[in-house]
Order: C-alpha cells, then structure tokens, then sequence
C-alpha cells in the first residue's frame, strides 16, 4: 500500500490544491541571510485544522492565541513572523499576537478567529509592531510562494525544510506537504520548532487532531538536538478537501494511506531539523527494538539520542559503546545489561550485554559519513521506536555563547 | 551553631582519627598526570558505614558487591582504582570485583564483607587483575597519605577535591573531612562520581545512612556537568567512634552540628566536582525560592543548571534571560511566567516575569568572573534549593570527541 504514496517533486507547503501563500522581509531578522522574516498561509476556503503546542510552562502568548483559535477545529491561514518569539514580554504579548491576527484577518477579509499565529526567535523582546504592520501590509498571496514561505520562517536554520506526498482516492489525488523549522532549542515534549502541514483532503478536525497526534508523537517528539524545549513550538496541520476527493475518516480504505503519508511528511522534516541542528554535520537515527513497550522504546531511543556524552562521541567518529549503554541504563526504560546488543551502521558492537570483536578503524571510518544509525536490541518484548539527533561539535557551543551578545 | 563548626586547615580524609590511607600507580591509567591510580582508605577500628549508589540500571559488578558489603552497616576499608569503570564486562566483572575485595581483606587481615570497592574510568574494558594485584601489593598505608588517596581516585579531573571540619562534643572534637572525583558524565541521579567522607564520630549506620542520604539529596544530586549519569556513582561514609565522644543521634544536641558539618563537606565538594567540569571555567550556582515545593525547587534549579543553553550562554558571559525562562517553564515545577524575578550575581534582570532595565555592559563583565549566581524566585511558596553547575566550552566538545579514540 505503502508503495501508492509518492514524492512530489520540489514539493512545497503549496502542493496541495487551494492554498496560497506569501513571504516578506519586515526588519525582523537583522541577521537574515535571505532577508524573508514573514510568512503567511492561506487556504481558499474553511480548512480543518489541528495543532500540537509545546508543553513548556512559559510559552509564547502567540501559542496561547493559536490554540484558542484553533479550538474550533477549523482555520483559513496562518502568520508567522521569525526573528522574535513573542514571548516572556507580558501582556503585551497576547496583544500583539492578537493584533497580528486581527490585521491579517481584515487583510484576506476572514475571521480574526480564522486565523493562526506562530512566533520565532529571540524570547524577551516585544514584537516591533511597526515593522510587523509594514511586513502584513507588504504580504501578497501567490500559488508560487512556497519556497518563500518555507524560508521565511527560518531563524539558525542552515537549510529550508520541505517535503511533498500525494496518493490516489478514487478518482481524485489527495496531496499532503509541508515544512519546518528549527535547529537550536530542540528537544522532544511536543514538537520543539513550527512545522506547518497542509493536505487538500477532506478529514473532520477530530480524526485530523489524532492523526496529527500520533503522527507527532513518532516523529517530531522524537528528536533531539540540545535537550531543551522551546517555548514557542507548534505543529499545524490543514486539511481544506480542495482534492475533490470524499472524505477520508478512519474507517475509509484510504485512511491508512492518508496516516501513512502524514508519517512520511512529519518524518521528512523531523529528521530534517535533527540533521540542521546548531553546528551538527551528521544525523543520528537511534532505533531500539525489542523493548518491553512502547514508552520504554521511546525513553530508551530519545535518551541514546539526546545524550550529550554519546553526541560528541559520534562527533569524533568514536564508536563509544559504554556511552550508549550509560544511556540505555539511565533512561527509565526496563533493561537488562546481559540482553542488549548494540550496532553501529549495522555492525555489531556489543552482544549479550558484552563488547564483540570488530574492527574498529573500519567502523570510525564508516562514521565520518553524514548519517551514524545506531540500533539497539533491548531483548525484553517486541516494542520498537525511532529517535533523532545530531553530533554535538565545538560549534554548538561558539555559536549559542554569542547569540544575543 | 554552625559557628563552632571550623575548618580544618589542609585537611584530608584522613583528618579524622583512627583512620590510614594508601596510594600506588598500578598502570591502569595511562594517562595518569601524577601517576597514582590506586588508592585503599582504611579505619582502623570498624566502622558504621553508609553508602548512596547510582540510579542507573547499567552499574559497575564493583557497585553491586560494594551495596552487598555496606548491608551490614559497617566496613574497614575501601579499595579504589581509577582508569577502568569495571563495566559491562559480563560476569567477569564481579569475580573481579571480589576479587580485588578478597585481596585487599587478606592484606588487612579482616573480614571480605568488611571491604568496599570503587571503580572509574573507561566503561567496557575488564580490569587488567594482573595490573591490580600489582597495585594492591604494592599499597602501604600511611597516615599522612590522606593527599595521595585524593589524587588516586581521579580521572579527567584537573584538580583534587578535598576537605575537613571538626566540631566539638563535650570535651571531644568530631573531624569530619571527604575527597571526590569526577568531572564528566555528572548529573544527579543518585551522586554521579565517587565521594569517600570519613569521621570519627561515633553514629549508629541507620542515623548515618539518613543524615547522608539527606545530605547527598541536598548536594551531590543536584550538580550537573553533562546531563549524563555515570554507572559507577558512589558515595561512602565511615564513621569510627576514634574520637572518643560520645555516640551522636538525631536525639542528641550534637546531631544538629554532625548533619550541618557533612552538608558543609557535601557541598563543598559538589561544588568542586560542578566547577572542575570537563572543559568548564565557571561554576554556576543557581539558587531557586519561593517555589511551592522542595521538589518545585529542586526541578526548577537543575533544570536551568544543567540547560546546554544556559550552560553555552554563561559561557558567553550572556545574561540570557530568555533561556533561564525556557529552563524555568520545561522543569516540570508548577510555576507562572507572571511572578517570576531573576537575578544574576545579585543583578535583577527580570521582575514580575518581564524584563527589567540594568546595565548590561556592567553585568557582562561581572559573568567574565569565575563564579556566576542565577538566582530566582517564583513567587509561588517558601521552598527553596540550590543547584551547581558549569559553563559548557568548545573544549569539554573536543575533549569528548577525543576520549577514547
């Protein structure tokens, strides 16, 4: 079934039918090498809309606004502004959010209520509403604007990230896209980074939120570049039925095929942020099998991922399997040291909970390449997870000593 | 009270009475600046005995025979050897273990169960047990070995970390004194190093187990390096009686004393563990009250401690706030943006969760100091806890990229 799903060439956040979008340079990022700092999204008509919003308890009161907004289980476009995270700024800060959904919403002629608003960027400084005014007034719409879209949102990103899938319904061809950002602050209690998700088939908000749910919680929860959570993340997800195609709901033959291709677009642009991650030349993907449950495979593949002992090692090319089993041990997931084998890019390193023989100067070198798979069988049931993250190199920490100063 | 309490100038663990120390180059590190990397505490009369051991479900056969032994409640020596963690080497491990227990007993002429064994160093490698019999033969006790004994127990450590106070019981004077290790893979979870705190008090092992227990919590588990928890965290405490006071229990009016003089040598040597951090230059204190809880404190004052951001940002001598905020919002305390202040070296910098002014050039040359405070109040109870940390460098990414490789 899988194989019906295919990649949409230069796809963006577009790609779907009935969207538009638009981007500008407002002033925002001084530091913007492509000078895009607004964003907007739009469909042409009543999407559904779900959301997943980070679980830190200071967040941004551009959070607080798009999660009131989206309880309706509907939206018509999305404003997003990088540079500034709207956020620890008082009350000031829910009324700017407010005003930026209000102006927007006058601007396309929608409900304030219709619209979303994302913030990104440095944490303590009001939102220049000046500049912000001017960049909503400059903002046009055009149906060749998602390239645009996806680097406007962009703060520390080296790279855009985007992705597009489509699959038959019937007659119809449903198209899901979208795209992110994110790379500093990046650690998994929801989505830790903005990634916006559109789909032109037509799904009640209510199978849309768990669908999204599920879909986040295996992948963008499941990276990680610095263990810290940020408190502006969020993932939106429209779905405005503009295929054409009948609605899709879990029990419709194609609703796996719609959950599968939301799996393969949240995964795309979840290992895209891992692998942009401040300073990081290399993706690492952790897969644990053999776990006694879900949770465990979870806690024991984020915990190998986001360890900072095991990040440098990897940086180094150092297949350091005592870090990995320090993880293991430390995690909180159920294990057993004389049950665990470990493998590095598929070669054995530890079996039965004891180092193997292999030979080494081939492994590091293997290492050097962009993508270090470490795979740990835990031996205690069936349960299996995937976990993100990246090397951690002496430019992490130059660049984040001197990111405001 | 606490004013009778003093230091004891140059002290040593072996500034209490009745105990001797020992120390040898065995070869087990070969990367041993000073060239010790044995070391045997023993007391020459037997003593109570308290122990704290890691969390982490991965542990050292060296942890698992030491737990075995302190059940009892008392002990008469601890054998240690630094550059070899003892493992994740199978069941090899333990006899390994019992072993250098074995040996170290049959040197001293007492009993097997009598001797506690400590490793550190690389995980995955067995003991080299030739090496160690080498080491153990070669070991003299000495009673002005208390400085050699420091020195032997280190790792990646620059620096010993040692300290000894006494306080008077009737016409008898109690010493109590400690030396630890550890520098990397520090984060609480139990102590995350190993800390070796003798007195000559006179306390039953029950009374001694909770007052370390209790101090421990307050201290050792709440410095962070690295966010990562070693295999082999251990921390001992003998109690002889040599002094010649009268036996002390939470009944007595000294008891008050003996609990204020083991939190002093806890911290300080939590302390000096937090600011020896691999690649570290500052320590970081951050003291966190007004939270709900202890626990409340305790969550929110390791979360900002041990925060890569916040680590990088104090590197950078950069009061940015927006991180501590982040820290603050993620720790899982119960905590509102509106009543939170932050102070950094006593510079208010946040008020009523908004950003106050203050002369930021004057604060950024404060932070260049080798010592930054983070304090906050939350606003929300009376609790209160304070957490050490370091700043995190390029050189702590270099030196861990390059550990074993």
């Amino acid at each position: 079934m899988a194989s019906t799903i295919t990649t949409v060439p230069d796809g963006t956040v577009l790609s779907p039918k009935g969207y538009r979008a638009g981007a500008t340079y407002a002033g925002l990022r001084t530091y913007s090498p492509d000078k895009l700092d607004m964003g907007l999204l739009y469909s042409d008509s009543l999407a559904s809309a779900a959301g997943v919003f980070t679980t830190n308890l200071v967040r941004s009161p551009s959070v607080t606004l798009s999660e009131r907004h989206i309880a309706g289980g509907s939206a018509r476009a999305v404003i997003v502004n990088s540079g500034c995270a709207n956020c620890c700024v008082g009350d000031q800060g829910l009324k700017d959010a407010e005003e930026m959904a209000a102006v927007t919403a006058a601007k396309l002629g929608v409900a304030t209520e219709e619209v979303l608003v994302c913030s990104t960027g440095l944490i303590g400084v009001e939102l220049p509403m000046g500049l912000v005014r001017g960049g909503l007034n400059k903002l046009e719409l055009a149906s060749d604007a998602g390239h645009g879209f996806a680097r406007s949102i962009l703060t520390t990103d080296a790279m855009t990230k985007e992705i597009a899938v489509s699959f038959p319904v019937g007659d119809a061809t449903v198209t899901l896209a979208g795209c992110a950002k994110g790379s500093g602050m990046i650690h998994p209690n929801m989505a830790t980074m903005l990634a916006f998700i559109t789909t032109d088939a037509q799904v009640e908000p209510g199978f849309l939120q768990s669908a999204l749910r599920e879909a986040t919680d295996a992948t963008f929860n499941m990276i990680s570049v610095d263990g810290d959570t940020s408190t502006n993340d969020t993932v939106f997800l429209l779905a405005n039925g503009a295929s054409g195609a009948p609605a899709l709901h879990p029990d419709t033959p194609e609703w796996a095929l719609f959950t599968e291709a939301l799996y393969r677009v949240s995964e795309h642009l979840a290992k895209a942020i891992a692998r942009d991650g401040e300073g990081a030349s290399k993706l690492i993907e952790v897969a644990v099998e053999g776990a006694a449950s879900l949770g465990d495979a979870r806690l024991a593949a984020r915990s190998i991922s986001s360890s900072t002992l095991v990040k440098t090692a990897v940086h180094g090319n150092d297949p350091n399997w005592g870090r990995i089993m320090m993880a293991i041990g430390k995690s909180g997931a159920v294990v057993e040291e004389a049950t665990i084998a470990l493998y590095i890019n598929e070669v054995c390193i530890m079996e039965a909970g004891l180092p193997v023989p292999y030979f080494k100067d081939a492994l590091i070198a293997e290492m050097r390449g962009s993508d270090v798979r470490i795979r740990v069988t835990l031996g205690r049931g069936d349960a299996v997870a995937t976990a993100w993250g990246c090397n951690m190199s002496e430019s992490y920490v130059t660049f984040n000593s001197a990111y405001t100063t």
